[in-house]
Order: structure tokens, then sequence, then C-alpha cells
């Protein structure tokens, strides 16, 4: 979870909304990435998608079974769902977002019947230092 | 929503699940997409999210709030989070799809207190085609 802050920090350095993501397949992180929805003008190019996408081409596979995914900031509905369909076996998210969050908030997908799908979920981890990213960037933006 | 069909049934002859996507923006087709999950060797490679990310670059704005999207199955939940974040004025689709749908069934996405955008829901059109399509796929598997 902490290169998955570093890469947070380096999105809000970058005026994007500081989340970043790590993807660690068999033990070794193979993706770090972050929020890049300004940078390509993509309002989907949240970093779990991103890291996802980098994942599978990485492992050779749509199946992402092995993988575990952090994330500073508690995963949305559409990345809820692309978790789901990649099968990640344990997703451990940082901050929760009341508004637009998708685990523990929001839909709760993972405990949705309509998941089929349901990976490990760990909460909280680096929590605090997510929020102060987030209250940051928006602070500074007001 | 024709055209979505004709990739629909593209995307069964190259041995995909059958769904297709289109973009319609200011009244002209932008975007005609099908599922290409194995060909990238990516589970979350839906038509939609490819019909999205092809608009966004198109319309060159990370919001499609002049666009209309056009699918033949009933979009997932990781679709649904997506199209509300690309703030799509109109979405269309054929088939509803009982186990994996996110607008009239599963967690019902754009009813939800949680999502942010409420696009215009236009269900059932081409349904038939649709479901001929998926049924015919799944079956000719079995």
């Amino acid at each position: 979870m902490d290169f998955a802050l570093v890469a947070a920090s380096e999105a809000g350095q970058a005026d994007e909304v500081p989340v970043g993501a790590v993807v660690v397949f068999r033990g070794k992180v193979i993706v770090t990435v972050r929020n890049r929805m300004r940078e390509l003008n993509d309002a989907t190019a949240h970093a779990e998608m991103l890291a996802i996408a980098a994942a599978m081409k990485i492992v050779g596979s749509g199946r992402l079974s092995e993988c575990d995914l952090y994330v500073t900031l508690e995963p949305c509905t559409m990345c809820a769902g692309a978790i789901a369909h990649a099968r990640f076996r344990r997703v451990c998210f940082g901050a929760e977002d009341k508004k637009a969050g998708a685990v523990e908030n929001g839909v709760q997908f993972f405990a949705h019947p309509s998941c089929h799908h349901h990976p490990e979920i760990i909460s909280g981890i680096g929590a605090q230092k997510s929020q102060e990213l987030l209250r940051d960037f928006f602070s500074a933006r007001r």
C-alpha cells in the first residue's frame, strides 16, 4: 500500500485526484499506477482500471486470480465490477468513499447476489494518509 | 441498434459472446464495436467499455453528455458505472441480462442513491434478435 500511496501523491502533484493502485502477483509488485483521468481525458481512467488492464497484459490472462489489488481509495461501482470480472484474489483499500464507493458503501457490490466473484476484502490500510492526500487536494482546489 | 446487432453477430462469428455497441453523437454514429474479451484476453473488454473509450477519443472529452449508447445486452455493473462516469445522455439496450445486468436487474445502478448521473434508459429495442444471437452462441458451445 506504501507504493500505492506514493502513486496517489504523484497523481495529486499532476493535478489528478490522488488515487494510486498496485497489483501484486505471486508476491511481487507487477503494476503501480495512478489515476490518469485528466491526462487521458477519460472519466473511466481510474487507477484500478489502468492497473487491471496493465496486470492482464503482464500476467497474460484475463483472469487475475493469483493477484491482489491495493488501492488507496474504496473502489467505485465501475471498478468493483471490473475487479469481479478480473477475479482478483484479494482487494485491499485505504480510505472509504462514502459518496461513490461500492464495496462498503453504495451498491456494496461484492456482497450483492448479482456479484459472482468474491475477493477477500481488507479495508482501512493506509486510510489516514490516503484521506490526507484527498483532503489536501480538494481543499487546495476550493 | 441495427448496427449494434450486426456487431454482435460479428462477435459471435469471432467466437466472442455476441454483444455489440454503438455510440451516436449529435445524430451520427461515431463508434460501432463488439465484445473483444477473448481477442484482447481482457475480461473487462466489454463492447460498452470499448465504445466509451473510443467515443471519448473521437469527441475529445471525458464527458459524453451529447452521446447516446446503444448496446444489444443490458450493461453489467462495471459498464453501468462507466456509463455514469461518461455522462451519456441516453442508454438504449436490447435483451435484459437477469444474471449480470445492472440496470433493470442486479444493483439497478442508475436508480441507486450512490449513482450521480441518470441517463434516459430505453430497454427492449432489438431484444428478440439479441437474445437469439446469445442463445445460438451458447447452445453451439454446449
